[in-house]
């Protein structure tokens, strides 16, 4: 095959076959054709769209591009939900045990933070010792004995997913909904899941900003989804402020832990959140027959503690220090702690996201390119969330840090990221719409 | 500046600046920035367009990557002639001499041929000891002493246009109007040129099929070229089937030399495109006052002998051996000549040019690669154009070839070329538009 030609098909806007979707993952893959042609096709498919057929083709030839892993020999549903990135957004730390806790197995492979948006595996290394680079081995051990496990992408995965995703990064091709259908479900559907619960943000601090970019990409992975035999569900979920209380690695385990515990107060976001989301995986799990029931056995196994125990044994597993969940004054403190005061009195109107995320970083906790650190104990607590009413002077939030001159450059852009206004702001529904797979 | 960033505004559709135009071509012609990088440029590039300022920027600046030219020291202006590509275009190899012998300066660095279309570099080397690899300094001395000299493109003369073309040739990012168009202006304009005479194809053997592509083409380039200070005119011209008699490099100046002695026999088309063209470039050269003037010297340039004359001297200085032009059997000559008979009665409705040219290639006197060598012997005497009638077991055309098995594999590609009809075809224009640039 004559890649050049099957570039000029996709820039002519004609649909490419299976076969020929497959010859140019599997040939870049193998290293045979160069990056300066799959660049030329990635542009030509971004601005030319592929369609479902082909999303589906791609999704599946970077699928099996490397290992797809089987679970069947651990009985009943594996199901795992992932999110499309957002500020505060921790709820996989909170419904892997308790879905593992109610019976239905979660093999989660995760990714880190980058830019604004903060990653699970960042977050579960702020626990010490805890191990996020298990082989396949001791994946397959640990989610067969704590019904959940939580892993980094190994080399086995998708292999095509990592060489494509390098590529788009600098080649301003990530932004197309079918190259990022295909980027998640062929990550996905090669941990043998029988479901999956996608997590779409949307608004200001999300990737897509409107609703309807979020639910096109949505369906998109639904639909490739249950065309690979999954059964699909995606909730259009609202990023227009950070989500819960915390912002950075360790107080984002923190709250995770509080949440576990019962202790809900100033996390309700979070908390509705992750009970719709579990509700749901419990539900494609076959452990419920509505989310509702789903939801309703989530807030029981928090309420119980088997949650919190299940997460327990999760770390321990792991190689966590389990006494560092059992006393948070364990895990990383930052050297110094500062309130942020409200500039004037009202109500808040916005916080951006973004900038809250960037602050996070830019205090250390993230990181803007691959390559870089970060620091566990550092971040942001929110005490005021939008709506909420505020007098001059009194806290906004807390930020946690470890060096001055950090702190002072990521202050400004923290303080732009609130609007105080005189009108108390509309509310936000938290979940915009849930978009069901047929199998569903 | 962040690549990444100005590849995403040309994806968005947004308009690149000058300097942003101008930091792309430098860093690349530098190897600052990644071939990956620079073929998704110009996979959005093709897709979302390039306006005439962009267009216009990014021509400058491939210009500006290497050396331009300057013939100021030699009297009166210097115009050129730029033809898309065709098959059996020879019109350079005529109108050089003929426009040198009337007072006008010639300075032509052209290409070598590639897939179905010739090349003026692989005609002239046609001519025992043609030297078409001069250094800037022969360049210019032949061109003062002859008025027209012809060489390939050096290293000196826009850089930046070999290295994107050998990307784009592989990308599938040929095919944009204003990269063609900055590709043919950067190197036209760096031959230090007051004018350019283009001839842009139209028809089922050009690059541009149909007329409305190939006027946009022409308008971008004549505009593009005025913007810099050029006298421009573009001819859309008939490429539907092969011009003049003769394809194939030695046949081809077997009948341009011919038609410089004035025999114009079964090459009418070819000496009225040619004519068209030195009209035009007297024009632009300030040698008359209008085409038509300018086309009646052209025809007495031939008729007194001076055109031919001056076409010995190039030869001559460039290191061909001028008895060949003298004696044309001297020219290289193919071992074997076949002809090929008509299979049926009527008229001949069309000649493929596309077949006609790799039909041509599959004797061994073109090359589908860069790298292949080319037999300048071979090659296909037409006998018949299109609306000539022809009677079956007539001659259609004589096939000029060295390897019984090559000619073998082409005769059915040169066969299927021909379609013999009932009824005569309407005759197609020659010219089917003039485009002058509002200083000409």
């Amino acid at each position: 095959m004559l890649f050049v030609e099957l570039i000029r098909k996709k820039r002519d806007g004609k649909e490419l076959s299976r076969q020929e979707i497959e010859w140019i993952v599997s040939a870049y893959t193998r290293g045979e054709v160069p990056d300066y042609q799959v660049s030329a096709f990635l542009m030509a498919a971004l601005l030319r769209g592929l369609n479902h057929d082909e999303t589906a083709a791609l999704t599946n030839a970077m699928l099996r591009s490397g290992s797809v892993l089987d679970f069947s020999e651990i009985p009943g549903l594996k199901v795992d939900k992932h999110s499309t990135g957002g500020v505060g957004d921790k709820t996989s730390l909170i419904l892997a045990p308790i879905v593992a806790a109610g019976g239905v197995s979660v093999p989660m492979v995760s990714g880190r933070g980058l830019g604004h948006t903060g990653g699970t595996l960042d977050k579960l290394e702020a626990i010490p010792g805890f191990n996020v680079h298990l082989d396949l081995v001791e994946f397959r051990r640990i989610l067969a004995k704590v019904g959940c496990a939580m892993i980094g992408q190994t080399a086995e995965l998708a292999p095509a997913d990592k060489k494509l995703y390098s590529l788009r990064d600098v080649t301003g091709t990530v932004e197309s909904p079918s190259l990022i259908c295909a980027s998640i479900m062929s990550k996905k559907l090669a941990e043998g899941i029988d479901g999956l619960v996608l997590d779409v943000k949307t608004g200001s601090g999300a990737f897509m900003k409107n609703i309807e970019d979020s639910e096109f990409l949505a369906r998109l992975m639904v639909e490739t989804g249950e065309h690979m035999g999954k059964k699909m569900v995606a909730l259009i979920t609202d990023m227009d402020q950070p989500l819960g209380r915390y912002i950075g690695n360790a107080l984002e385990v923190v709250e995770c832990v509080e949440v576990l515990r019962g202790n809900f107060a100033g996390s309700e976001d979070l908390v509705e959140l992750t009970l719709e989301l579990c509700g749901w995986m419990f539900l494609l799990g076959g452990r419920t027959a509505t989310k509702d029931q789903g939801r309703a056995l989530a807030l029981e196994l928090i309420k119980n503690g088997q949650a919190l125990e299940r997460f327990r044994l999760l770390v321990r597993e792991q190689g966590g220090e389990v006494a560092a969940i059992d006393n948070l004054a364990l895990l990383p403190q930052a050297a110094y702690r500062e309130d942020v005061l409200a500039p004037a009195s009202g109500f808040i109107g916005s916080i951006e996201c973004e900038r809250i995320g960037v602050a996070g970083v830019m205090l250390g906790g993230g990181r803007f390119t691959k390559e870089e650190a970060v620091d566990p104990a550092v971040g942001i607590v929110l005490h005021k969330k939008v709506g909420d009413p505020v007098s001059e002077g009194e806290a906004l939030c807390t930020v946690h840090y470890n060096s001055p001159e950090r702190y002072a450059e990521a202050l400004p852009v923290l303080l732009a990221a609130y609007s105080i206004g005189e009108q108390q702001p509309l509310s936000r529904l938290l979940v915009h719409k849930v978009i069901q797979g047929q199998s569903v």
